[in-house]
């Protein structure tokens, strides 16, 4: 049976997995030599055999009871004893720091019996009780489940009856007092007794923390910084320490360097005559850490030792908790410290430049996260203005702009300067124009998965989704918030970090990051600031790092240009659908109809120069770069009119006695011969090709002569056609061909070489699980992991956020959404097989990823660890990409360990 | 490189993957020393590689130079030489038999030049100027392409010039014209000169020969037949010999033994002076084989002697080919012969009895789909009944009744005694009481894998699906085929093996292997006939042999009890979705609009009665056999009401001016809410209980009720209940552990011991791939292969067929469909890895299939292969399963080879 507690002693700070955080340090600190009261630790182990089985494991109460008969010994006091009680405090402790979510318990030991020995020894019978009261209280919340409200409220009144507000005018009497009106709250909110058998209430507390890890605060907690939920807590028991004893003791909490700047030099708090939960609680106002030089000069210069000594052994800013007791300093707590991104940048490279660390393990101590923070723009100032709700934060940022409820208008007031947040109830591929013009979205419907949520985050726009107390009246149109209306035109401020919604403008501040990476600020100039140098230098060194390619998901050549200047280095995505879009509907539309192969032929021919131009501005945005191109993806009915609008034609037209127009009528027999029950698996993709002739080649053919038209123009091309949704080698080798024969025909008809890669998505499991024939046959794959995930799971984006991802998330069926985060499990085991497979079948074949996917930081992490050549993402991601490329491949080299700190 | 030509001494019977059938049973009987014409094969490789490079394999001409040469040297004769000229065949030959599907060309050789050597030699003008006519116009047709009916019509005219209309009556002088002009029909259609040189004329018919395998009818033909697209054909060059030098010349076909009856005793036809094609175009009467004895009484004593000793050798009815050369006898070709599904069994039962062959070996010469063929209803006699149209032949039998156009008139009148025939654009679950009360399905959209084809073969009824010519004119309601209109009521007959549809009633006949399923027909009786005998005889067998599992999917007690009598050994699948269809929808409206605790309650407790009660009929039904229950599986909205419909209710009431009802204002909220772009990826199965509390355990505690009740009756009851797409172990623990809460409460409440196994369908690529984990929690996995296959390839079976699947057909991306046999290479692997994984995880694991391919032949294979332990399938396929496991562990444990005879 594995060993269920540690005592300090025997713990160190790598086994932060089974002792927690805040027990693996103390162990640590406590191996270091520093003065930390004596405790033990219950292992993450225990708790979650608890929290699987329901019951105590076995010999946990012998482990315990061994352990705190050591620390009885150690401390010359024993738990309970009426003439010199032991008190403990007992802590919860998980891997990574959860503040404030789950239990603490102090003074376990007190009881009618003890409080009068523990007066004794302090000498202060108001301390005792005051001590005594606090147990009663915590225990009562923590361990017994009362509202807390009942407790304060017995506070109140025997403040009211004495006739002061402040606690300190409370004395040991009033104390007692309250201690005998907590028990009698005990017994009618609980139905029981305080325990008053020391180790009774040790245990229950012991439970009770290992419960607190499922409660819900602490489940939304872990969701959100992406900690696994499985992990259980442990359990530090340590004997407690007074800060409360009178002026000569203490409690204070620092930093070892400033966690904004990062600069070196200490950085505190310190409040007298306390306890932790005090300066938590900020009843009382706290003195700088420098002032503790005055007051206790010992301890004080005890205290900058340890943290130095610190500092040297983490290599890194620590936080730190402590407290003195009658002149003896005695440290509670320490752990490598939070901060904030912009001092994660800073402090790195401090440390670098004081020789602390190298740039590696620099890279290792920033992330893709941080980065994402520090992008973003951001609301300057504290506003006054109206909040008039807060829907789902899809996509960060900060937006304020004129109220525009559609696409067209939003392109019109855009262009004449103005800048409009896109108001609506759910985006379809038809609004991208007016996504594009804006310089926010906010839906009243729909998840982080919508559309909009998608599109946003690809463009990096502030979007706020599923706002669903907003009503958009369409016959104003208008926004509708309550009592407030807003207008077209209207003004209002969004924030897609929090998901708020403002009524009016609040001022706006673009990082200055962003004219860094759209090389409009030099990191290397005068006045760049600490933190672009930081973001630079850690960039650079990433680049140098990283064996993953980092590319770009573009469709434009404005987008193409972006990501280039982000640091891309080519497009891995260029999808044709939205060249099929707005004016070009038309010519889909004849194509869909044409009734011979004349009519199918002028219409092909119709889109070509249309295609065709909009490649040669992408090859001439990324010159020198590769551009993979995807053939037509998406079924062909959306591209078609709408059904309800083309049926009305058609009615309006009989009831004012007329002949419907004809081509409304085939129109509608298209739209009812192309209507599909499941369109994500329907006609699509490489499918189109077989169904549709001429529609690839006609698209090959324009990225053929795109191609020659470039390099007439003095760029250098190198374009990729990529085929969609393929299933079998069968279909791709016919596609291929086809393709071939068009390329080699433009190049027979320009007298040019011309040389294009043909490859294929992967974004089916069949064509994963047959990748080693497919793999034979293409050039390359790319994993287009938003499909792959959709069928490996058989879900649906369009339709399962809102239908039962909430209820998945909160049963903890997945603690990070599959769309967000690739599931190893199942999608990254098919994306193994296919590389493995491929690569072996076509040892040149080149394996990269296009999906959402592959600007995820621990994604990333994932498809360096499977063997990628190149990750593909939005250009607005590119940076941190390239950034988690680099951490990987510093990890993976294994020249530091991941740093675990969250 | 890999020898590409074989001279018939060098091959052998078992080399049919590289030499086709023919030549290697030509090759087989060269070396049982039989009178075969010399001559050699040309490989499938060296087609295959033709076919893929589109460039004559290299070597090849050396290797067939070589041969030729042999073959020269062999007969004594050159080819093309003017004096003498050897003379060889050019045939198709496939590893399979195609009849008539490819291209054969005689009388290579020939030229102007060399006519007049074959007259000299053949001492016949006339004989050597028809046979230059045959090669001109075969080789023209089939190497030239030119349209057959241009030389046809240069045949009628010179019999029209003679005044003739018998072929006989042209002398060698026509025949000389009619060269003549055939050859000018060349120089005009094919622009080129008929090849004078012999070589040039074998080369040219080979790669006609190699090209013909892709020719539109072969491909049909090989997808009907399943026959793979890939394996090419062989080309057999045979020295010919001619049947039509005279009265002592001839050619036959005949069996070893009668394919009808399986009777010993020769069987054929014989026609002098002719040859082979001469008998297929049937100009002139054949004799009975047995006249042969008074026309060649040596020749026939050798036919008799060399049919014996195939019949020995081969062990089993054999069909052959000879020609007689001025009395010498030539064996041209044989091989196992084709026989009716009838003389199947009875040939192989009559083997065992002659102990030719062991009962093993019987049992392999007989097929799932030759029983298929047996089950059903078919027309008795030739009817002239009008032809109405043909459909898509989408499950087979023939079926004659009434017409109905809606399932509420089905079931009335049908009720009423009549036989009905359901008629409906496409079917939805929604009529499926019609389906059940009809004898037959008509549909005029859909294809073999719309949902009335797939509910109609469940059932094993007769439906013709996609009858796109005939219009239901709703108003009548009518049928109408083009002039004729049909009433309601009117009577049709419709044959689903065929896909006609016909006018009025047709006779039927039911096959007495029914009565026999049914056990209404005594195996062992002395009336019963030869054919039923060797069924049961077979079966029982295959029973005895096999280590697969037969069970059946049935929701009905009615379906359970015919499922038993088939001999399924339990339930694989019960659906409970019927249990929810009907007037059970005002239940289920209930409980989606619940808007509280009490009324979800409500809604649960009354249907709580009704799902007991049909739980209990088919526990009784299945006494002592396990029980597979499927939780709750579709989207909730198929159970609500129609759109449409509610929306209609609630325009009315307004425009009435009143207050729309309210129940239809929610019901209309709930289906906008429920409403799913990809209901097939949406809310469903085991998504369901997380969303709707109460529902799982609805269920589970009717099971169970319904369990205690049945044992009550006196029944041993074995129930399980099956968990539907998991893609997750957690989804799994979860929905198990709610199960098995109501199992032990419901066990208390009756104080009873309860035992249900809990597993789950593996349905989703993602279940299959974290089999490991799944499977240490599950009593057993189901696979679901429909949805499997959906999912992995990204298919949706409502939209993919009319769609593309001609068009993939078409172009061969598959032979096929996956949702019909089971795709090995990705589904298929899944599979394995799962089977692997999740047995390994736990040895106790059942593991199993109820998707549709658990009753398809080949598929049943591959389950056995992999190691499943049973397969379920529709009650109507059970027998068909149990003959195809019994052959397949046959087979497996390598008693006999597979009878590659097709």
């Amino acid at each position: 049976m594995a060993k269920l507690v540690y005592d300090f002693t025997e713990g160190n700070k790598d086994l932060k997995d089974l002792l927690g955080g805040k027990g693996a340090n103390l162990a640590e600190m406590t191996n270091l030599g520093l003065p930390v009261p004596p405790g033990f630790i219950i292992t993450t182990e225990a708790c979650r055999q608890y929290l699987r089985e329901g019951a105590v494991p076995a010999g946990l109460a012998d482990e315990v009871s061994e352990h705190l008969r050591q620390l009885e010994k150690k401390m010359g006091r024993q738990l309970g004893d009426p003439a010199d009680p032991l008190l403990v405090s007992v802590r919860s402790g998980a891997k990574f720091s959860m503040p404030g979510m789950m239990e603490t318990v102090l003074n376990i030991g007190l009881s009618d019996e003890s409080v009068g020995g523990l007066a004794k020894q302090s000498g202060s019978e108001r301390f005792a009780w005051d001590s005594y009261r606090r147990l009663i209280q915590m225990f009562g919340k923590t361990v017994l489940g009362i509202d807390g409200e009942a407790f304060e409220h017995a506070i109140e009144e025997a403040k009211r009856a004495k006739g002061t507000k402040n606690d300190l005018d409370l004395d040991a009497g009033d104390l007692h007092g309250i201690v005998e009106t907590f028990k009698e709250l005990v017994q009618v909110h609980a139905g029981r007794e305080f325990p008053q058998d020391p180790r009774e209430q040790m245990d229950l507390a012991v439970l009770a923390v290992f419960r607190s890890w499922n409660a819900d605060r602490a489940i939304l907690y872990r969701r959100q910084e992406r900690i696994p939920a499985d992990l259980g807590t442990a359990v530090n028991i340590v004997a407690m320490v007074f800060g409360n004893l009178g002026m000569d003791s203490g409690t204070g909490v620092a930093f070892t360097r400033d966690p904004g700047s990062g600069q070196q030099g200490v950085y505190g708090d310190y409040l007298q005559n306390a306890q932790g939960e005090d300066v938590v609680a900020g009843i009382r106002n706290t003195v700088p850490l420098q002032d503790l030089e005055q007051i206790d000069a010992a301890s004080y210069a005890q205290l900058m030792d340890i943290m130095q000594t610190l500092e040297n052994h983490y290599r890194d800013l620590c936080d730190i908790e402590f407290t003195i007791e009658r002149g003896k300093l005695w440290m509670l707590q320490t752990r490598v410290g939070k901060r904030t991104p912009a001092a994660a940048f800073r402090i790195a490279c401090q440390l670098v430049d004081e020789g602390v660390i190298d740039l590696d393990e620099a890279l290792s101590r920033v992330s893709g996260h941080d980065l994402t923070q520090l992008m973003f723009p951001q609301f300057s100032v504290d506003s006054d203005a109206a909040r008039l709700t807060t829907g789902i934060n899809a996509s960060p940022g900060a937006a304020v702009g004129a109220v525009v409820f559609d696409s067209a208008t939003a392109v019109r007031r855009a262009e004449s300067g103005e800048a409009v947040i896109l108001v609506r109830h759910e985006t379809t591929p038809d609004d991208l124009a007016g996504i594009v013009a804006a310089v926010g979205v906010l839906t009243t419907r729909g998840g982080k998965t919508a559309h909009a949520a998608v599109v946003a985050r690809g463009m990096g726009k502030p979007c706020v989704c599923g706002a669903e107390e907003l009503v958009i009246d369409e016959d104003g149109p208008r926004l509708i918030a309550g009592a407030t209306v807003i207008e077209e035109g209207g003004q209002i401020s969004i924030d897609g970090t929090s998901g708020a919604v403002f009524e009016g403008r609040i001022p706006l501040q673009q990082p200055p990051i962003v004219d860094y990476f759209n090389g409009v600020l030099d990191p290397d100039g005068p006045d760049t600031s600490d933190l672009i140098r930081a973001v630079h230098r850690l960039l650079q060194h990433a680049d140098e790092r990283r064996r993953l390619g980092v590319l770009a998901n573009a469709d434009t050549p404005e987008d193409a240009a972006r990501a280039r200047r982000y640091g891309a280095q080519g497009i891995g995505l260029c999808r044709t659908e939205h060249m099929f879009l707005g004016e070009r509907r038309a010519l889909v539309e004849r194509l869909v109809l044409a009734d011979t192969v004349p009519e199918r032929t002028a219409a092909l021919a119709a889109l070509l120069p249309l295609q065709r131009g909009d490649f040669i501005g992408v090859f001439e945005a990324m010159d020198g770069l590769p551009v993979t191109i995807r053939l037509l993806d998406p079924p062909l009915h959306e591209f078609l009119s709408d059904d309800a609008e083309v049926t009305a034609r058609i009615s309006a037209a009989k009831a004012a006695g007329l002949a419907p127009d004809d081509r409304d009528v085939k129109l509608l027999a298209a739209l009812d011969r192309l209507h599909e029950v499941n369109p994500m698996m329907g006609l699509r993709g490489v499918r189109l090709g077989f169904v549709v002739p001429g529609l690839f080649a006609l698209q090959t053919r324009a990225v053929a002569e795109a191609a020659i038209e470039a390099r007439r123009r003095g760029h250098v091309v190198r374009p990729e056609i990529m085929v969609p949704l393929v299933a079998t080698v069968t279909e791709f080798e016919i596609t291929r061909r086809e393709l071939a024969a068009v390329i080699a025909q433009v190049a027979k008809e320009s007298g040019a070489d011309l040389a294009i890669r043909i490859g294929t998505m992967i974004e089916l499991p069949r064509a994963a699980l047959t990748a080693g024939s497919i793999g034979a046959s293409a050039d390359f794959f790319s994993f287009g992991t938003n499909d792959l995930t959709q069928t490996t799971w058989g879900l649906s984006r369009d339709d399962v956020e809102g239908a039962f991802f909430p209820a998945y998330f909160k049963a903890r069926v997945f603690d990070a959404s599959p769309f967000e985060t690739i599931d190893r499990a199942g999608v990254g085991r098919l994306i193994r097989i296919a590389v493995d497979e491929g690569t072996r079948a076509n040892p040149l074949l080149t394996v990269g990823v296009c999906g959402e996917h592959g600007g995820d930081p621990d994604s990333i992490h994932f498809f360096d660890e499977v063997g990628l050549d190149y990750v593909s993402c939005s250009p607005f991601r590119v940076p941190v990409a390239r950034l988690e490329a680099g951490r990987s491949a510093v990890q993976r080299a294994g020249i530091v360990r991941a740093n675990e700190t969250r």
